[in-house]
């Protein structure tokens, strides 16, 4: 066992236009700050520092969950404690429980003395999004552990593939209300036209050559969703005015982050992206509804060690 | 106008396994050869040197169907004289009518003193697929002249993107029986499931890709189809037969070449295409159906002049 690791464990964007369930990317801000550390109390400790009320038991917690996982691989299992700063909020669409679960056992893999794959660690991940939404999805694991934007081809078997792409700068906004994702899950429809679903396949197909050519007109037009999006927004206020606006403005294109309520919006450079958040707060100044803007980069690392 | 032009145009194929209406490729072999020349008659003038009784009536001709939407854009059209050697069989799922429509307007247009867009071509020849099935579709025409793969993001309005990809060897068997291009888009069903929706853009993402990647791996795992192929290989003798037994002979996969009855499968080098050709042959000769197979090449060129 090693010392003390300190980490910063990035939100995502899942769900990412016509990537439903299959495409996600890690973005610079918000992320968590984790601490972990060698504890000579056997078993798991988990402090929240911040105040979501989150369950510090480890069977309930996010992060726990993940780490319980981990733990049953490993002979001789250390006591482990766990010190979590949320800044990502639970619910946001951001992949707030993704962030606790990759971070953990990451941050434990690197005090314990034996060798983990990146796909241990997403399988082991993926046991925290199941204690957090009650299914084992990896779209926003992957992005978080790996960096830049993965593809996920199929959950059974895993299979994963990183993607090339160019900078992009994100502006996100978190519109203070509440999408619960089993609602947001319900809400769909189980089948969908032939018609549409070519459509959708032709921009997914789009949206990989955009990222992989590095051609961002190619992204923009990719960037469009007519099966997930025209239901889920609904549940999101402004989400029309917000997009509409915001390629007005500049934006390649985006739509909502996760199953919401979080909107972001891609572009080419800095000054866009804060066009963007311009346009995104306007919209819901106006509309009256709290919110919070972020205005980020693709994160390429995933996860960093701080300290 | 300049003097005589003579081309090869190739077989395509789409529908690529889990692409379907969106991805085609060109191969090497077989082709057409077309013979353009202008001609103090006015009008088309177009006689075939292939037996397969097509009409050389311009307005009911795939190839002069083309021809007459191009030279309505022509100031001072100049008579032409278009003779056909069909080696591609109209029916065999290799786009035989984009060969002819798309050779046709290539070839026009180096003999015509006017400037032409590859999308302008593009266009023409669809006007020929119009004139063979009643669809103005592009996914064969579009890789025949492009050459290489190419994605159909749109059709409306149309968005044409050319891929990257590896080397490929592709194996095509073409069993001698009718399948109806109309019967084949008629047994479709009009709905699919979402679950099944989603695995099939993970796979079109992947596929993506894998060419682009030149990652023969992935290519392999990515192709999948669970919508299209389960209905319309029915219409196909000998089809699961065929897929698996070319998988074990070391194919990456494929499947139908586009609504059939040609089936195709690709491989990372000649051998291995051969291998593919001799299981092919093998259950073809057991079921007692005649069959035709070819073992060619990814063309990255599409159509070349050739004197």
């Amino acid at each position: 066992m090693s010392n003390t690791i300190r980490i910063k464990s990035p939100a995502t964007i899942a769900n990412l236009v016509c990537g439903f369930d299959i495409l996600g990317l890690a973005v610079e801000e918000p992320f968590d700050l984790m601490t972990i550390e060698p504890s000579e109390r056997p078993g798991l400790e988990i402090i929240h520092l911040d105040d979501y009320q989150l369950s510090t038991v480890p069977e309930e917690n996010v992060a726990g969950g993940a780490l319980l996982a981990m733990l049953e691989d490993v002979k001789d299992a250390p006591g482990i404690k766990l010190t979590i700063d949320k800044k990502i909020k639970p619910g946001s669409g951001l992949g707030s429980s993704a962030a606790s679960a990759a971070g953990a056992v990451f941050a434990a893999s690197k005090i314990i003395q034996q060798q983990f794959t990146q796909e241990d660690l997403i399988r082991y991940a993926m046991f925290g999004e199941k204690v957090a939404s009650g299914v084992k999805h990896a779209d926003n694991i992957t992005p978080c552990l790996m960096g830049g934007i993965t593809l996920i081809r199929s959950i059974m078997p895993l299979d994963i593939i990183p993607l090339n792409s160019p900078d992009l700068h994100i502006t996100i906004v978190h519109p203070q209300i509440e999408v619960k994702t089993s609602d947001a899950r319900h809400i769909l429809k189980k089948e969908v036209q032939l018609k549409q679903a070519i459509r959708q396949w032709g921009n997914i197909a789009g949206l990989v050559a955009g990222f992989m050519k590095g051609d961002y007109a190619l992204i923009g037009r990719s960037l469009e969703d007519g099966i997930i999006e025209p239901v889920r927004s609904i549940l999101i206020p402004g989400f029309d005015q917000v997009k509409s606006r915001s390629k007005e403005a500049g934006a390649l294109g985006g739509g909502i982050s996760g199953s919401g309520p979080s909107v972001f919006m891609l572009s080419k450079d800095d000054a866009t992206a804060r066009a963007v958040e311009h346009v995104m707060k306007d919209v819901y100044i106006k509309i009256g509804i709290d919110f919070k803007t972020y205005v980020t980069k693709l994160n390429r690392q995933g996860i960093k060690i701080i300290e």
